[in-house]
């Protein structure tokens, strides 16, 4: 039997929270198996989430081909009780000693990061790069968390999450939309990376997969003109112009470069936001910038690629990678997507249950019936 | 019969200025002949400086072996009468009209950049990312000058310089050393543009070239701890090591990461100063750094490299392609020498009039007589 | 007889361009005189613009009340020629040699400022701290404008611009909504100096004069949430709303301080834009902001005002002041504006010929008729 | 009967920790009583410090005499238990669970403020804005700790600190130069707060308290030229001469302005660190400084001040306030103390014993004997 022992704190009546939930957990890889685990107590400055809806990354596909990356980075042993995910929004359930940010019953999207809090980065406010990365466990728990990537993630029914990952979802927006706004926050701290004024700027977004795609709505959003997508599906390239874009080149019918400096004139852009992970990514966009512009890269090219480093030190050009949200972005991002700025339900395409994972995943891998984002959502 | 037609601004006596001025000009590949040129005429907002002396720089060598960079991809002929050399300092013998801000016998080291002063990257003050870039000529004439690069340099007498481009030299600081403050600039450039705040953080500076050995000198004015320096020659590490680097690294005989990763008990740095344009470079570098690390590239490498972007945007690493100086890098240099922070005179090995520029450009190719900085003294 | 000396430039036929034109200049304190004056030539990097239309500032009624503040602090004597006014556009019509970044028939608004580019400030692109201000003239000519401040501005038919000030006017924008452009622009300097990240932040806006007014407009542009607008008239508080205030504060009904404590939940506000000039403005925003927080001032108290500077010190408050706009603050204000994010011809409130000038001053100054933003339109 | 649970992490045998010492508390108003108190007990993320020395501060006599701050604005009971003092130094003897980032033995200077890590402020580095600030107590205890304002300080011998806050003492240090550590981050936070350049520019600093004096040896440490010193105290002002100033003001002999203007050549300067909290400071720094300068206040004027707000706007000053030392400010002053760029130990006058604190604190407040700097000793 459960009790709440913060019930003086809570805004509302808790509703009953079971002791075992449903959870996906890595099997061997490319298996996912269904089991029942403890749910888990928020600690100080935590809060257990109830996960209301949850969408796939290809990123958690490749965790469940290969397993967590730090974990294998790390040289731990493959964590066959792990669960994968890391999109998820849902509701505050229960509070850890001391938590009044929030109240049972808030609806949250929840940042992938938790910053050791302890580390130089955690300390200058950069906890995307906690030097701590991965240290959860055992002596050396620092409380370092990534959701779904070396903590438990949410392919389950409960998560306890630090209050720092916390952001608020608007009470009009459906829980599917709320699981893209930590997507839309990577786009955003890209944006925030290259340190622009970006109002009344150039852009280019490379390739349409759900960063670049929210990536345009946020960029739009701040003001860029022209919005530059490139990408080589008409259809996704259609939603990037519903999202903002005032301009879309499909590269398999015209080069990226020229057509970036026909629109501008042959002045090129300011900046450049790349989530293709394209081998010739970074040379193509070298060149469609103008002097001093700058590059932000949000794909991770599964292979080394050839570099023309000469033309990024002849043309005072920046990059700036990141591994996705950081700082106050999420925050930001959901502010937009409350104002209605872009539409980002125009990236989901798919629902599925639970129990549904593995088809949803199939969904999402071979991108059947034209999936972008396939979300799933929890029995309830 | 020369005149000087300011006079009233004169703060010394004006010395006799010819008509004419002795001037080393490209030839075929790898021919410079010497002939008679006249002396400029300084415009608006500009100075004749005579020139007392000039470093020799590795780019010299590629312009004089392959001509202009910027003719060549401009596409404009190989410029037979055209003067190179950038590295150089005089004295200001001659003001352009309304010029008050320097004086008749002034001493000045000279930026190689001078903007346009009209596009958009000169009117927020990145001059050397002039959009304007090459166009002094013509039609086209925007303003923009690259000394030694798109306009005449300094293997000469006399140029005309742009009053934007002149920093003071001290009193007590000898012209040799003078010839040093723009490459110090640049070094200061380099950690200006990673926007750090270098006292007590780590940095690696990658190459003990000129630029790679005054970068340890400002990265250790700046208060930086541990300067390591890496490189392959014994005798250029102890030069680093005079100037200020904490440790340094022989490559040839350990490894770069491994090094780095022993002297900073596996934290890593956080910055590179990239001078070295090594292939593995910047590969190195995202390895040495410590998460959310900065890296300067203020090397061209010869041809493109391999680059493990995912690295970079794994570890949130950040990259600032520098063309050189930039902003007020070469004022507060020259402080820092003017302040005897570090001697920049270690790097200069050998001195030869300007009729002997062939020979000093052989001593500085060849790095005959481990030649660094070879310095053209002009005949007085 | 005119000629245009460009005429290969031309995108359009030049119209007839008159050797003199009619002006407003100033005469004894509080006099306008209406007089003939020679239509000035553009130099190099200048444009003569056809002056189209022109908005009365509050500053100019200063100007034509006690002189050019320039002059009167740099003890030169009261300039009966001078024209002031310098919220205008207008037409380019005539090219200064080797300008191409503009052609004839271009639309532009134009900033106040033009910087002399060889100070300190104007190198490093703050082109408004140019520390050559007023130097426009005679042996200490250094280039620098100030319309209407220190050069001739704007309440007549021709005026010579610095192409570094020329801002392009979307087709579908009226000459009056163009005269706000740089007011716009002024409100986003105004957050461009606080530096901050904006979108999803909390602000405050004092005083719904024509800054403050627009400010409201470019703080929601770039989603600041919520946007608090301060002041004592209820119609001015309304047009606030509509350009995007969520709240409005009549400070005559209720403690400003108290209202913003009480709409943000006891949090307070990330910055505070203040456009009042009022006396307690200072302390009233310390009291609003959460530590940390950041005020722009922009309005000039007439007289000195009493501050707790122990409350900055003691709350981490930064502070500030702009004389105008700066930096692209403009081309970013005028964008948003293109962009339709909000509508100022809501402030645009009465509209005069040139030769009524003096009934517009009135409308102005009295603020007849609830009179906002009173235009000029020029005789055609 | 202690033991010393983290036995495994010692890297030196532990010292014998008692459970009770002793300690100064506040009692009636200006009024110390010694008593024993328990050793408190380090929690999560924290040590246990054996405070070594301790210097005191002007704001300890405003405590003393006025008690914490924090208590009295937050409305809480003036605290009869409560320890001062906050510039402390001493050995850690002892770890909170899972700290292995300082070992038993460590020499460390203590920061004064530990951010709640859950605020948007903390979330962003900026913990001494910590929204939390004074929330260390019961129901709402965030865990800010502000040492010597809101949780016990070091008038004792043993404190409990967050290891953010610990800053590594190099051996060669001694304990009363290590408490200076704390002063001169605030002046390093000071400078950065100004987010200036610094090398190579110029700066004022007035009022040579001990955060004007280190704040010259930081500035000049940063390259700073000129750096002038205002004061009205001849042995002061020499002691900044040792320190690094270039040029010293006794404003009782000339108007600092006039001297300020003076000595750049009537340029003036680019920075001015306020720590004199002279009614007259803002009005004098915004005439000493050159358009678009900055000025940081570091002192707490007793009552407001008259300020010519339109002179900050007309000229587009900037003014930062901060409350003490902040980010990594603390940490780089003491590389730059390390490296021996400055000898701060030139401001240590006084040295007395524990039980001597209220002959120490009549020493600094009456400044007998000249002092400066006055340091308590632990007994061993």
């Amino acid at each position: 039997m459960e009790t709440n022992q913060h019930a003086c704190q809570c805004r509302q009546q808790a509703h009953s929270i079971p002791e075992t939930m449903k959870a996906w957990v890595l099997g061997d890889p490319d298996e996912l198996v269904y089991v029942d685990k403890p749910v888990p107590e928020p600690g100080p400055e935590e809060v257990l989430v109830r996960i209301d809806a949850i969408a796939i990354c290809a990123t958690d596909l490749e965790i469940i081909h290969r397993g967590p990356p730090a974990l294998i980075q790390g040289g731990l042993p493959f964590n066959r009780n792990f669960v994968p995910g890391h999109e998820y929004m849902g509701t505050v359930v229960r509070l850890g000693p001391n938590v009044d940010e929030f109240g049972i019953g808030d609806r949250v999207a929840v940042e992938i990061h938790a910053g050791c809090g302890r580390c130089e980065r955690c300390r200058e406010g950069m906890y995307t790069s906690c030097l701590n990365y991965g240290k959860n466990y055992g002596d050396q728990n620092k409380g370092h968390r990534a959701n779904g990537f070396t903590t438990d993630g949410g392919f389950t029914q409960y998560a306890v999450n630090h209050i720092n990952t916390l952001v608020r979802v608007p009470e009009d927006m459906s829980d599917e939309e709320a699981t893209l706004i930590v997507t839309a926050g990577t786009a955003m701290y890209g944006l925030d990376s290259m340190a622009g004024l970006i109002a009344g700027q150039s852009i280019v977004v490379m390739g349409p997969g759900p960063i670049g795609l929210l990536g345009v709505g946020i960029a739009k959003s701040q003001g860029a003109q022209p919005v530059i997508l490139t990408g080589t599906r008409d259809n996704r390239l259609e939603i990037g112009r519903k999202l903002g874009a005032d301009h879309t080149v499909n590269v398999g019918r015209e080069n990226a470069v020229d057509a970036v400096q026909r629109i501008t004139g042959g002045c090129g852009v300011h900046y450049v936001l790349e989530c293709s992970g394209a081998p010739n990514a970074i040379n193509d966009a070298t060149q469609m910038l103008m002097r001093g512009g700058r590059i932000c890269l949000a794909a991770f090219p599964a292979q080394p690629v050839t570099v023309d480093v000469a033309g990024l030190v002849r043309n005072n050009i920046s990059m700036f990678g990141i591994r996705g949200e950081g700082r106050s972005a999420v925050h930001r991002a959901a502010a937009f997507m409350q104002q209605k700025r872009f539409d980002a339900r125009l990236i989901h395409t798919h629902t599925f249950g639970l129990e549904e994972l593995p088809t949803a995943i199939r969904y999402a891998r071979e991108r059947i019936d034209d999936a972008i984002k396939v979300v799933v959502k929890m029995p309830r």
